[in-house]
């Protein structure tokens, strides 16, 4: 069957190098153990109801960058993965709460961002098809009657007021037993959504008016030097080394020497494990706000002294974030290459993979041909490729060599399953 | 993404008549209600391991006329369904052991039979893909060795001698947390299985030594009883008549007066609700082995004097089911006629849905050439048609006809959940 699938999957270029080789190969080789380690850990800790996880694939190192937890980007992932998004959400809703018959669906305030609505259609029909009556509830503050939007796909979204009645949220005739959010809370914990007595999820404090990338990287490296030890591998393959610093403000420049001092520090520190591996690419380090979403406020940096010749524009984009939302604090993370190419043109490729309670449910290529390789790709420009992965992320193939796709992709799978459990662990 | 798995479906001419119109409709307008009084009942009564439901679709009726518990035929399955499979297992093992390591898995006895081993490897492949470690514990009396068999699908099978050392059994070099039986019991309960301290699932009651399809209709006809209240239909619609008498002796032509009278009281019955649904086939009543499995001891009967005129031959067939053990007992069933054809030579076919736990997790049509719509089609000769099911059996579109190949596959799905419950409530 895995040949099968092989061909579903386009050609992709990977500069593999020993490193990850091994690597892959050692992920492989003690799945059994992985995947009985990582039972073990979703028993102390459960899973957040759903994630994407960012990698990036250096071929000498593969980590994630960045983990969601109100993912959007369904509509990217195969249709054929679907059956198994709509398995994985039958079996955590019944976990939850055994007897729901409706679920409110809270999204984003966009609705003129045509890919989020793709993904809220998506995401919609997922759990309808898991047996739920679905309705949307809307926070748009403008929003007073229910409004229909009909969608590039041709689907139909009815978006509803969301209505506050005593401890309890609804829209019209529809009292919902469980609130899904998929909205970050970038812009802070909304009244109309606290203290009902409905069960919230994932709950309110997961939303980044409350997170710090810095935060959820720690328990992050936590986790790997657990992971690490289970199996035997240096924790710096699959974990980015990071620091932060206090506060900053980008248009007035201050905070600017501590920030250049730890990327001085970070990129020595990684300037040694590159020398360690013997790998010949220069360092670079990514500084991105600290509870920063949506691919905003992000940049590389090469040297300490890329910070003080920001220019205005820069500075500016530097200093908010998604709706606005001024930058206080960042996060510098060790840059990790992605060398993973697409099709003729080499565009420049990272996975993103999805998951639904513990369950990886599917995953895409996120591509950019106009971003090198040790860019962030999540920016305006961007397209994606999904990719097949139904038969893939979740089934190593014995038969085939640790390197081949389906076994990549599995590797993909438990650095991503590691990048969920540390978000569980610091939901807590 | 559903006009994508529709291509995938082949041609397949269902003389739908209205009640069954009706059903199809009535089941996929009342999808919500149904789902949730099914997770309720899950609840209350966990499912089975694993089950394979036969169905027969007879435009006017849909009904399930075999579940078995020890299912083979996963070689049937559409490979694109197998990562639903894994992903079922891993939730249900989860739930019953989640330090497992290893699974034992104990298949039957036979070597020769191509089919099954397939199947078993298969199964094998499944429980390996959703993270454990397995081993093949075989019962054969003369397996001394570990011996591998290579299969026509070029997989290799390792069938080693199962071990039993105190209240503990093993193969060599591997004690499991977890033994899996893939062997339906039929010559008994086997020592070498009693009293062990690992868990056994299905658990050795489960086997045809202790079971009888009359107990089971019982069981299936109370569920309907229930389901049919909740969402208001008759439910003749989805049960199929069924009754039973004492001991029988075909060699001996002994029990042959009570089959007789049965039979009758029987075809009658389902006369009048023929009548009453202006359905004009004449009835006919299948009898089989209340203890049998494999499709053998069958037979079709339109009229009393069929039984009284069998002559030794047909006496001989039904006196005898696997591995030659001998039928005593049988259960006389309203028989179902399959109005389901397939391909141009219009090969009579009846849809058989797989679960894992209470999931859906695939399906295929067992066709036959040479079988007629009233008789059994699990016989030498039938061949099966793996259907890309995974999009349709547990995602009905709303988007499409209540008659629609997804939607006529969610009624498929519901039945044989209502079939599995059945079993449940058998086994509690």
């Amino acid at each position: 069957m895995d040949s099968q699938s092989l061909n579903t999957i386009p050609h992709l270029t990977t500069v593999l190098q020993e490193p990850l080789e091994d690597l892959q190969t050692h992920l492989f080789k003690h799945r059994t153990k992985i995947e009985q380690w990582l039972r073990l850990q979703w028993q102390d800790t459960p899973a957040p109801f759903y994630a994407s996880v960012d990698l990036r694939n250096a071929g000498f190192k593969l980590a994630p960058v960045d983990t969601n937890l109100f993912p959007a980007g369904f509509n990217n992932l195969d249709p054929k993965t679907i059956p198994l998004a709509v398995q994985a959400v039958q079996s955590v809703i019944e976990r939850l709460n055994v007897g729901a018959y409706g679920i409110l669906l809270i999204p984003e305030n966009h609705t003129r961002n045509l890919h989020y609505l793709e993904s809220l259609a998506t995401l919609y029909d997922i759990l309808q098809k898991a047996g739920y009556e679905v309705r949307i509830g809307s926070m748009l503050p403008d929003l007073l009657e229910p409004q229909t939007l009909t969608l590039p796909s041709k689907r139909r979204l009815r978006l509803e007021p969301l209505i506050r009645e005593g401890d309890c949220i609804s829209v019209k005739n529809f009292v919902p037993c469980l609130v899904l959010l998929n909205n970050d809370l970038s812009l802070g914990r909304p009244p109309i959504l606290e203290d009902i007595h409905q069960e919230i999820i994932p709950p309110l404090q997961v939303g980044w008016s409350s997170r710090l990338k810095s935060t959820y990287f720690t328990h992050y490296q936590k986790v790997i030097q657990e992971f690490s030890k289970q199996i035997d591998i240096d924790p710096w393959l699959i974990d980015p080394l990071f620091r932060n610093c206090g506060e900053i403000n980008f248009l007035k420049k201050e905070g600017y020497e501590c920030l250049a001092d730890n990327v001085n520090i970070l990129l020595n520190a990684i300037r040694r494990k590159y020398a360690e591996y013997d790998v010949h690419h220069p360092p670079f380090v990514i500084v991105k706000a600290d509870a920063g979403s949506y691919g905003m406020g992000v940049m590389t940096v090469h040297d300490a002294d890329d910070i003080l010749a920001l220019n205005r524009k820069q500075r500016t984009r530097m200093s908010s974030t998604k709706e606005g939302k001024s930058i206080r604090r960042v996060i510098l993370q060790e840059g990790v290459y992605t060398f993973e190419t697409w099709g003729k043109l080499n565009a420049v490729a990272e996975p993103v993979v999805y998951m639904i309670d513990h369950f990886v449910v599917g995953g895409f290529y996120r591509v950019h041909t106009k971003r090198g390789v040790n860019e962030n790709l999540n920016a305006p420009g961007m397209h994606f490729e999904p990719l097949a992965f139904v038969n893939s992320y979740i089934t190593p193939d014995l038969h085939q060599t640790p390197d081949a796709d389906p076994n990549r992709f599995y590797a993909y799978g438990v650095i991503a399953r590691l990048a969920l459990l540390a978000a569980a662990r610091e939901l807590k």
